[in-house]
């Protein structure tokens, strides 16, 4: 016992150690501004003894996906895994020939098939369900090892914000832990989010089919994947999705959306001091520029409130001028 | 970095001596008998390099509550809790003195304030809805710390399985996630799991009640508990919580009743070597025995099946007979 007692202490002294050192070197890619300046005085009022200090258990960080880890331009990557894999899949399926929007997929015509919400529903439904989880998994993991940005020509997985990536290591370092918490499909998103943010499938939130357990007479059991949304967790569904999740009010929550201001507020609201951070998309020239009128990614609402409470501890991160880099770099 | 590489070995080296230290003086209140021996050669092929080993992020290992980590008579703890709430807020609802089932829990009459689902509902949502969820936590923190068992006097906390408890410390010792997969409510296992079972609330998984995001005029925000089930995570619906809420298949299943053997199957159905776990509860002197005419915990059609499976890796702990002590030491 006490052999074991002087491992686990020198176990924490070293851990401790450890987070000292990263800490030391943190988030490279961020320009010394006022938006890193409250982020990291905000993590060591929390991590240091003393008024502001935060228990290791309760330091939770949430964070959106789509244009708040990753590019969201010019449409959701989930979506173009959608219509992949309708084109994919098309000689199973010869009734899409002449059933919209499969036809206006099949046929380039984005513009039709992507019309109405009932059209995107059917496009998703027909890529994400009728099979098992183990399947649509292999499918997803194929999806993303091999398709490409049609503008960047990078790996979608190559999209993502290497500033964001460094704060998912700099509060990790710092005894948070990290979940994604996505209007984007859950399923989705675990498969690569592990190799990509270092984020295990249990601290994945997201948007749900219905599912069904299936024993197989031989003994197997699955978990079959229906033609119907279980749960959105988008706007107000965020908060629900982190409380039924997590169990427990973030202290930390990124966002970059409309979709993303339920969640923000419901942080802050909580006890002590929270942080609300909302990632701009203001660098047209290395990334994408858009916020009010953006049909993707929508930052109105958000806008006007994160700016008005800015006195609050909101930080607005203005892309072009806080990020010295945005994407990674390849080899 | 070179610095941070040599700590962070370190780091493994000592967590790994950390283990093997816990797992030399593992189990102590099993018996020496076949399930103990079955449960630890299990974890060695999965933690020892070779044909069996599984990589740590994915030993995940999942216990059922009621009647696997904690007794379940003379009635499930969290109904007792549901009746001594209702017990407790009556002066607020005067119409209850004359509204079944409540005026029967009040003149202490259980038979007819039990004796149909319909009624237990009733007596479930008057207990654990209309508030918010910090209100909630707070009314379970303040039950589990006083109230009593019946029988024996011992606080609910106090009416855990010890070699329960040295099965979680001795698989997160090995690398193991633990979480909990109960048909009890979630937000009920999540105020004191952590405390009594080393289980954070995002670890647990259980039944949920609908929730409603609720901002207020002055920026405040809570989650509110509303009056209808959301989803019932028992029998089917324990694979599809786990699915939902951990992503992955267990590596190892706990579990007691029928409500348990879908998720076990679920579990034995995964590739490579799997293990599940049933505890009979055959200790009639030190805690109770029952099993197949059990209205609670009914053991039938699972009990069969893990008897007819026992070649196929599963495991039927007897009670009396492999466990040397059930309840932990009170001081």
């Amino acid at each position: 016992m006490n052999a074991k007692r002087i491992l686990l202490s020198s176990f924490l002294l070293i851990s401790s150690l450890c987070s000292t050192t990263l800490v030391a070197q943190d988030l490279p890619s961020w320009s010394n501004t006022d938006a890193r300046q409250q982020l990291t005085a905000f993590v060591e009022t929390v991590t240091k003894e003393g008024a502001g200090f935060v228990e290791q258990s309760k330091r939770i960080a949430v964070f959106d996906n789509d244009g708040t880890l990753w590019a969201e331009q010019p449409m959701y990557f989930q979506l173009a895994f959608a219509l992949d894999r309708l084109k994919a899949t098309q000689d199973k399926h010869p009734e899409w020939k002449t059933q919209e929007p499969f036809k206006s997929v099949l046929a380039g015509d984005l513009k039709t098939a992507l019309s109405s919400h009932e059209n995107i529903a059917k496009i998703v439904f027909a890529s994400h369900s009728g099979m098992s989880q183990e399947e649509f998994q292999q499918v997803v993991k194929d999806w993303i090892t091999t398709a490409t940005h049609p503008k960047t020509g990078r790996k979608y997985t190559d999209m993502v914000y290497q500033p964001m990536l460094e704060v998912l290591d700099y509060l990790r370092a710092n005894g948070f832990k990290t979940f994604i918490v996505s209007g984007g499909g859950i399923d989705f998103l675990r498969v690569w989010a592990e190799q990509v943010y270092g984020i295990p499938p249990e601290q994945v939130v997201g948007t749900r089919v219905k599912k069904e357990f299936m024993l197989n007479a031989d003994g197997g059991a699955q978990i079959m994947r229906q033609a119907a949304i279980d749960f959105v967790n988008d706007k107000e569904g965020k908060p629900i999705g982190i409380d039924n999740h997590i169990g427990r009010r973030p202290l930390i929550a990124f966002g970059n959306s409309d979709g993303d201001l339920a969640m923000l507020q419901y942080t802050m609201a909580g006890e002590g001091k929270r942080l609300a951070v909302y990632i701009h998309h203001t660098d047209k020239g290395r990334e994408w520029a858009y916020d009010r009128e953006s049909h993707i990614g929508t930052f109105d609402k958000g806008l006007d409130y994160a700016t008005e409470h800015k006195k609050d501890g909101w930080i607005l991160v203005d892309m072009a001028k806080d990020w010295k880099v945005v994407f990674p770099e390849v080899e």
